[in-house]
């Protein structure tokens, strides 16, 4: 394996790093209205790279609407007559970086540490875009040309639910005709071992308010006889699964599309230790779910309910004894295959109005959702990524899905009608979307090398 | 009724209330650390007052540790030969202003309108701590002397646990000898209705802390199989009682001790419109609790268990996917005449640790709590009490309990032998606790006067 822009990457690997971090220092938090302009100043600052590198047309593309809209950035260099076009796709924004009090480091100044670069965004997904730009540069710099057509979509709403390119996505298809979607915002299943992710859940992300007395009232004075919006939903709450982890909502399950025996077959023969997982992974006494099926099933096969948040009443240190006339709980529930985002979110919208306790208003609102997918393994862009994957790991390439949603993946589908290759070389332990988010350093170089060997590979 | 006192309480009731709204401007939080100044300016201000209108002895008390200590505020005058002694009560500390949006008015800028004071603080309880002051003031002012022998303790930590006054009667009783206290912290039951409190609810505050993964986790990656500290806590919460109010510990009612039969016949012949509370003060749907007991039984003689507020996790606008690693919800529960703090919060410490869900660690603390009471109606200062009430209001007084605590009134009784006179003048309608809490301008007038007839009453 050896090729002029591998060498160039190589060489140049001290100042990647160093403009990566220039990246991390940008508190582009899509979610958080505040940092808006943070967003567009992350925004401007990758077009401006994929120019520098030669890629052609670079722009904003603007269009959402509200505090939560960022700028698409796109870019192309169609001058590889003959080859496919690949589709790039990564997102520039992140999620909230608290409870800041359990950094080690400032989420925002990052930090070498262990062989890692410590930031919020480190791997979800700055540095995953950062070795995109920076495998089409090492590719443009040693053959002042690129061995495909090459089209660059970037978003800064994947954290927010992604909203403008799905908009763009849907309404001008034309704009991104290409081959087949290249997209790194995955992991690997294990340190070392070359991975390609061909599934996703889907989601849908809710608000649930409840509402009991006109304002906030004394517990004293009122308790017993008013309502208490807490309560009610945590009685609601408390009925949308059981204590195995199933699902109570009626019909959810319905339209579930089970692994194939195939794909189970290959998931056993993962090297996965639940026992491992539970410790370092998740570190918690036990691990919960539906009993009789692995952690694979679990998290990739199966639909989920979680609460994230549940705002209201008196969250300061001490006591305050009120009842809150109004609570909010943060619920959002991953669906799998063949679930639709509107089926899902009707069921549960249904079934919650049914169950609410006596005394209280409800109102259950759709923040943003996500179909899951499942993408075919045998077209010549996976083989071709295989292979490079071998390459550069020397490893044969394991087929996984991931938990998580990433809605464009559909879209992807559905208006483009392009086949994606989840590429992408984040670790499990990367924590993501938590505190200590980090990318390895060794997986930001090997991922520079496997970009740049997949392009060569699907020209030559 | 006529008396030199009344006359001058008259004449300066432009002044008096002046003097409030300088005390309301003080924002003495006591929950909120950031406001222990505040609280000791407040203490200093009513200080600095018994002392201007002849009190001796003013001083603060010191003796409470960490950031939640406030001072307590001491005067006396014991000139007054062979007449009773009061221990007159009330506290300068009040509640958290938020929901700040919800104030039609800044709740530390005090306003008037429709009749009322509106600030934090109007009526709980710095107006009536004032309406104390400015009764002995007028008595001194118009006679040189006090008709009884005076002493005045204000605490600065009755929102927070009251633990610097708990720990001084409990340590100096020989301070605060009395024959009688008078409180005033309580309301009137009815607009124009003069109302002696003779039973309050006890308390325990407490934390439920559940914790499940050792690091916040992605609710894509990780749903299905990490445990949910949020989903741990509604069950447990929702197992507490059930969808009729009925507390689900087990032995939580043993001790209950039913009110008298008497009692029970006078609450139904109190001017009490169900409906109406249920639309003018309470603003919810229907009312809850258990089934056949009247609002007052519900909330003057049965315990309950509320929700206050569930910190923990993502509570921001938009969407993050975050299972934290802990939540925690700010559970109380008010107590009746028999039941012990000590002993309900271990019967319901014991249960959560019983109930509690797979994976999760929980972690169960008191925060602060109280005794409930009863106080006997048969004794000459409550009757000086009902002869007053009735010369300045015109009407027989009502006995009526309150739900909510006052823990000082239980310390009194056991370490200081001292019978409590609650005379409160707040209505229903106050928002204690709540946005705009507001105080009738007329009831600090009569209040005032009613406080002047009973200590002239006692003296006689």
């Amino acid at each position: 394996m050896s090729s002029s822009a591998l060498a160039f990457a190589k060489q140049n690997h001290p100042r990647f790093l160093a403009e990566l971090k220039d990246l991390l220092r940008i508190p582009s938090i899509s979610t958080l209205p505040e940092h808006s302009e943070d967003c567009r100043k992350a925004a401007e600052t990758v077009k401006a790279e994929l120019k520098r590198i030669g890629l052609e047309h670079a722009r904003l593309i603007e269009g959402g609407h509200g505090p939560d809209a960022h700028p698409l950035v796109y870019a192309d260099w169609l001058h590889a007559a003959g080859k496919p076009t690949v589709l790039i796709y990564g997102h520039y924004d992140v999620q909230p970086p608290d409870p800041l009090d359990e950094w080690h480091t400032p989420p925002f100044e990052p930090t070498e540490r262990n062989g890692n670069i410590y930031a919020r965004g480190a791997v979800d997904d700055k540095g995953q875009v950062w070795a995109q730009i920076k495998a089409l540069e090492s590719l443009m710099a040693a053959n002042k040309a690129l061995p495909v057509n090459v089209r660059v979509i970037f978003e800064g709403e994947e954290e927010v639910g992604g909203e403008t390119i799905a908009n763009y996505v849907a309404s001008k298809p034309g704009d991104l005709k290409a081959d087949f979607a290249l997209v790194s915002d995955t992991e690997l299943f294990a340190p070392g071992l070359p991975t390609l992710c061909v599934g996703l859940r889907g989601m849908i992300y809710t608000e649930l308010e409840v509402r009991g007395a006109k304002t906030d009232l004394h517990s004293g004075i009122y308790g017993g006889a008013a309502p208490n919006p807490f309560v009610a939903l945590c009685q609601i709450i408390a009925k949308l699964k059981d204590e195995n982890g199933h699902i109570l909502i009626p019909g959810f399950y319905d339209d579930v599309q089970a692994p194939s025996a195939d794909e189970l077959k290959a998931w056993k023969s993962l090297p996965f230790d639940e026992e491992e997982y539970r410790k370092t992974e998740v570190g918690s006494k036990v691990l919960v779910g539906e009993p009789g099926l692995s952690v694979m099933e679990r998290t990739w096969a199966r639909p989920t309910v979680d609460v994230h948040g549940m705002p209201g009443g008196f969250t300061g240190a001490g006591a305050k004894t009120v009842i809150p006339a109004k609570a909010t709980a943060k619920v959002s529930m991953r669906l799998v295959p063949n679930m639709t985002p509107a089926k899902a979110f009707q069921l549960y919208k249904s079934y919650v109005e049914k169950i609410k306790p006596v005394g209280v208003d409800i109102d259950v609102r759709l923040i943003h959702s996500g179909d899951a997918c499942l993408i075919p393994t045998d077209n010549k862009y996976v083989k071709a990524a295989t292979k490079a994957l071998h390459e550069v790991w020397g490893k044969d390439t394991v087929f996984i899905r991931s938990g998580g949603s990433i809605p464009i993946v559909g879209d992807f589908d559905k208006h483009l009608g392009l086949p994606s290759v989840m590429m992408g070389f984040g670790l499990p332990d990367d924590n993501l979307h938590a505190p200590n988010e980090k990318f390895n350093l060794k997986n930001f170089e090997l991922g520079i090398d496997s970009l740049i060997r997949f392009l060569e590979e699907v020209g030559r």
